[in-house]
């Protein structure tokens, strides 16, 4: 009865019967109902004239050729200086609680703010940023036509990269498909992988479509993670100190893209990873062949990557603000 | 008689005889014969982990967002590096009768090898960079589709590459409509501006379907070009005295978009290049309304930028070298 009551829920909230039982939902393919705001966000997000060097844009560190991210363990800024933490991939990060590894934005239009005017990110001033932009005859024309408006705002610019960024989900994965139904989309091996998935306790964090992004949890629940890396998470954002080492849950989908892995992207190996976080997360050493079930599951959950036709940004003229590659 | 005879000549050559007796040809669309190379060089010229940050590619600074270049006097490369010089735009580059400033790659396929191992620009030896293909299936068995043979060799690479930048080409500027017998498609003030271009001298050695990449030619033919570049072109290859400051002529095709100017990118202003080079080349003080209407008549020369949908590139894995960023 009670579950008959879930069922009914869920189908109201239009999810599909074949997966209500799972801790994992289908990522469903981008519905777009904005075009010229997604067009426009895709500019800005691919634009290097947001940044001071003129050289770096939202792309650089979320590359979407690299599923949406950098690969490397911490990004590289303006002057070629080292970011404090692994970038997370950019795609499916609509579905997540909030955004950063501390959740310090609410979300993806709060996020695209700051990396811009980050000194150790893109480090161009938000007014500077504003300027560039409405140099540009073209880009003037485009938010008119889009938001009614030619004074371009930073309130405009963040929503149309939210906008874009929101249409850059990966729906299909061997995963999804076999959850919607398709029994022979994975193998019996990775099914193993997925049912251990779920009784090694992993899914009771790494849940949602997105498989993970639902919630905040400690990094080292039972064993110290030990790392380098400064971050102390959360409690940047609460002050709480019970908050000290948590993080935002990270997505698992792509995570076969996505390495090197972490908040301090310490381990290039998925297998590797697995393991560790059975260790710090549970306290339980996990057999590397039952390590290596979980990553041939988690190798199912790489979607159809977004199909970006680069766009062709305006040129630049005497009144736009020139970068400063070569300034600190 | 003769100009019957010339046009007998360029009609075999297949050269339409509404633009023969002009110094400049149309841009024609590419013709894909290879795209299976020409798909695999795109996703060579966006892959990242051909640097040895892992995070600067040939499109970093041939950016087909931005008309082909990076918008900055000279380009950033590992670990921030100051570059020698303007990166020339990747657009058109086939018709150049050389590669680099200089002309010291014959073609591109020897121009792509440089830059992945300059130590000022990407950095990475070619073996290393050839063991991070080698290292992924996906590529393994792209270049066994594509080459026969999945040993993968800087050969195959940088021919792949080139293949790709063949494709980079930008037909249907409203000039080249105006050249196929569209009187509409430029207006009077620019084909005035075209007259100027012929009868200041510009089309002397700006000619040809890029307009300009046919010829080497000193910079500072009639007074010294003033820079603080270092740049001594020509002689760097031949090591004759008088190829010293003699450089590659330019393309002028999408300079609206290929800004800054010359070989030291001292200057962001079309009109003010324009001027510069009429005092250095000719002598001569170009009236400031002369090189008004020769810029407009140049910006007729944006072309159709070519569509890029982005690569998905194939994930690392334990064998694949590892990059490293924040080593020298």
């Amino acid at each position: 009865m009670k579950s008959r009551i879930a069922v009914a829920i869920l189908s109201t909230c239009g999810i599909s019967l074949a997966f209500a039982g799972e801790p994992i939902q289908p990522i469903e393919a981008a519905v777009i109902t904005e075009p010229g705001k997604v067009e426009l966000g895709k500019k800005l997000f691919f634009e290097p004239r947001l940044s001071k060097s003129g050289f770096l844009s939202c792309n650089s560190c979320h590359n979407l050729a690299l599923g949406g991210g950098d690969l490397l363990p911490t990004s590289i800024g303006h002057n070629w200086q080292q970011g404090p933490i692994n970038a997370p991939t950019v795609l499916n990060a609509k579905y997540m609680l909030a955004q950063f590894w501390d959740g310090r934005a609410a979300d993806l239009q709060e996020q695209a703010a700051g990396p811009i005017a980050n000194p150790k990110e893109m480090a161009l001033e938000h007014e500077v940023a504003l300027d560039v932009l409405r140099s540009m005859p073209a880009y003037r024309a485009e938010f008119n036509a889009v938001y009614g408006d030619e004074t371009i705002s930073l309130d405009q610019v963040t929503d149309a990269i939210a906008k874009f960024e929101e249409t850059l989900v990966t729906p299909d994965s061997r995963f999804d498909l076999w959850l919607k139904g398709d029994k022979q989309a994975i193998t019996a091996y990775e099914q193993e992988g997925y049912e251990l998935f779920k009784s090694s306790g992993c899914a009771g964090c790494h849940s949602g479509p997105a498989v993970g992004g639902t919630m905040y949890q400690k990094m080292g629940l039972r064993e110290p993670f030990e790392t380098d890396n400064p971050a102390q998470g959360r409690i940047d954002v609460t002050g709480k100190s019970y908050h000290r080492m948590v993080f935002k849950v990270p997505t698992l989908r792509n995570i076969d893209l996505t390495y090197p892995y972490f908040h301090d992207g310490s381990t290039y190996d998925l297998t590797e990873a697995v393991i560790t976080m059975q260790k710090v997360q549970r306290g339980k050493d996990l057999p590397l062949e039952e390590a290596e079930k979980i990553t041939a599951f988690l190798q199912t959950l790489t979607g159809k990557q977004p199909q970006i036709v680069m766009p062709i940004l305006p040129p630049s003229n005497r009144n736009t603000p020139q970068p400063q590659p070569f300034v600190d």
